[in-house]
């Protein structure tokens, strides 16, 4: 296997896993068994369980950066929008068994704080400033701040409720609300 | 101390500890420590950690009876609906530095499911059916539910924002928008 082949399975693994149990409970030794790498390996490319963080943070910022260039190829930014619920509603399997990846992730990570903690508020900022940028096209000035934190809220409260009742449909009636919401601004 | 206390004692320490780092972070030593009640008696009240959970979600139950029965004193539905929303305004900074006590939990625990998770998933619905009470007592009927679920989410995820960036300013922006929304309903 090609070292960087190596390094991308550990980190593919240590996302899987810490989105699964949560990142305090995941070892090294559990992301080299996840990843099928020997343990003494992964200390050429991790030292410690914060470098691991740093790059599923680095994995996640890039996932995200990709996911809302290609909702910018929709030509209005509604259209936009909706495919932001959207994303939602297609994942409501996953949020209802495990939980947003990202929400969970800052949740347990804040509790701890520190710089991987700080790191992974990026992946909300960017996000943040994306829908913000929407809802300023959409004419709403100085209001658009208050709308992209009401949508990401909501999307974030409904991910944790859905998680903790493990129930899909939760996410189902929210977004319905929500699209209507866009729909009439 | 009489056995009550030292068993009071312990179930406060569980809950501050859990709230603070996380529950999984949280050993019986720590809480035993905190407790100043000797670790070998930490066990004649508690056989496992999952034991001190069970008696956090009781704890947590009972304190959200409370202050359901508290609200429940004001006339209108309306007014039921403005204090839930001012309690969450009112704790604004707590929720910038840890998160919401309940939605920290019961994200946690559901990563690792088992029976305090399930147990712990009572204190939303016992929460929800009192939103959708004073929803249902405010004629909205069959949507009663779904606002119910909104009110919830939104302010689940303003708590998991304002945590995630540590900043209170969004909890009073977001508290605003729903108290205008619960006005015009």
């Amino acid at each position: 296997m090609a070292p960087a082949d190596k390094r991308s399975r550990l980190v593919n693994a240590a996302v899987s896993l810490a989105y699964r149990d949560g990142f305090g409970a995941t070892s090294l030794a559990d992301i080299a068994s996840e990843a099928a790498v020997p343990l003494g390996n992964v200390y050429y490319y991790f030292k410690t369980k914060d470098e691991i963080g740093e790059a599923i943070v680095e994995l996640r910022l890039s996932q995200m950066a990709a996911m809302l260039q290609r909702w910018d190829e929709e030509t209005s930014p509604k259209d936009r929008l909706y495919r932001c619920i959207e994303g939602v509603l297609d994942n409501k399997e996953s949020l209802a068994r495990r939980g947003c990846a990202i929400g969970t992730f800052c949740s347990e990570l804040h509790k701890v704080g520190g710089a991987v903690a700080a790191k992974a508020t990026g992946i909300f900022s960017q996000y943040l400033s994306w829908l913000e940028t929407q809802f300023r096209a959409l004419g709403k000035g100085k209001a658009a701040r208050g709308h992209a934190v009401h949508l990401l809220s909501a999307l974030q409260g409904i991910s944790l409720l859905a998680h903790t009742f493990h129930d899909p449909s939760l996410v189902t009636m929210e977004t319905r609300r929500l699209k209507r919401w866009v729909e009439d601004l």
